[in-house]
């Protein structure tokens, strides 16, 4: 059976097909050894996913064998302030980590034996996210979001992984480590660039290396091209 | 039961979800309403893939429900010429429509609701075959392709598909049509850019909505952001 990760998140994960974006390399990195399974929710935060874990996760692993892994990734949002304007979809610390531990609990029943792999909110640009809320770079403004409180929820993500004993990417500090992070792996603030992205990327495969699941431990799918003999096509197809 | 779209083909299959990728492309535009499955067998011909069809098709649609539509995206390689450096991926054009035509059958009867779409080998650039197969622009050198060879398969395919009423993308004659499509749309004479991949991106999306099959159509997964009430977000989840 042809192994699977899904990848379960906000818009980050959402939009990770877009080009450059980290779940189409993925896709792309194990194209003949495993399916990509993309489950990303837009503006959510861990409450509004914990609405709807079943119904999101229809069709996710259909064939009977858990997924090798899924990452879940959520905080983005729910470190929204809670008096700017995307408000609603704040939710406080607290909760935000019994949601996390509920989210990794019900994979952890639904999937045992998948790698459950937990991502932190990424850092924040705050003048961006002025510009892309108000349109204008006004600095009266308030940001609806701060890298300081995305980095509360990102140490809170760490501690929840670390309790649970599931593998983490801090994205947080990864991120922060790459030269004018603001605005190159950042496209809006928040969301992520192709070299945001290929962060990310680098970091899920050492992560999914980590449990066990990689190009080198992976059987491809069926003869690759240059296992096929010129001479005698054929018997590469033979069971 | 979240609807599926196949993507059965060669290398630009498999390399669907690279950056700017037609395969990701799918993906991403139907984010929140199906799930993308790639079975790309980069070097195959019709003759390799019937030999696998069962084992490549394993996980495609475990769920019992057929995928809404699957691609069948060969002939690049059959169209190889029989006396030059890749011969051993030659299929003779009668081969190569029984081969199209057994493939059909194969989905006909294990996913008889979904609709397959059947796509024309791509035009080819002779000179840069040449540079890519020996690295140099010697110019007695012969192409192990040419245009006017994957321009007869274009055709049969297209008579295969006309025979069978199934829809088909002409790729050859569609991408012939784009300006300096030799270099603007074909990366190595073959293989697509991401201007070559947008190219059979709209055409997919356009055979998918004669079919039925498009974003309007289409039953969004789960309350979008816009449809949360900033108010009072959990009624959204209210089943």
């Amino acid at each position: 059976m042809r192994p699977r990760l899904v990848l379960f998140g906000d818009s980050i994960t959402e939009q990770s097909f877009a080009p450059g974006g980290w779940g189409a390399a993925l896709a792309e990195h194990f194209a003949r050894q495993a399916d990509v399974v993309l489950r990303g929710l837009s503006g959510y935060n861990t409450r509004w996913a914990l609405k709807v874990l079943d119904r999101a996760m229809e069709g996710a692993a259909d064939g009977g064998a858990d997924p090798a892994a899924v990452t879940v990734f959520f905080g983005a949002n729910d470190a929204t302030l809670p008096d700017e304007v995307q408000a609603h979809q704040h939710v406080p610390l607290g909760e935000y980590k019994d949601n996390l531990r509920a989210i990794c609990a019900y994979f952890k029943n639904k999937w045992p034996s998948a790698a459950i792999i937990l991502i932190t909110p990424p850092p924040i640009h705050e003048p961006a996210r002025i510009r892309d809320i108000y349109g204008d770079n006004d600095p009266s403004r308030q940001p609806e979001r701060t890298n300081e409180a995305a980095g509360t929820y990102a140490q809170a993500c760490i501690t929840v992984a670390k309790e649970l004993g599931h593998p983490v990417i801090d994205i947080w500090t990864q991120m922060q480590q790459c030269p004018d992070w603001q605005t190159s792996a950042l496209s809006d603030g928040l969301h992520f660039t192709p070299s945001g992205n290929k962060i990310l990327f680098d970091e899920v495969l050492k992560t999914l290396e980590s449990v066990g699941f990689s190009q080198h431990s992976l059987r491809s799918d069926l003869p690759l091209f240059h296992e096929i003999d010129p001479k005698d096509p054929l018997k590469a197809f033979e069971i």
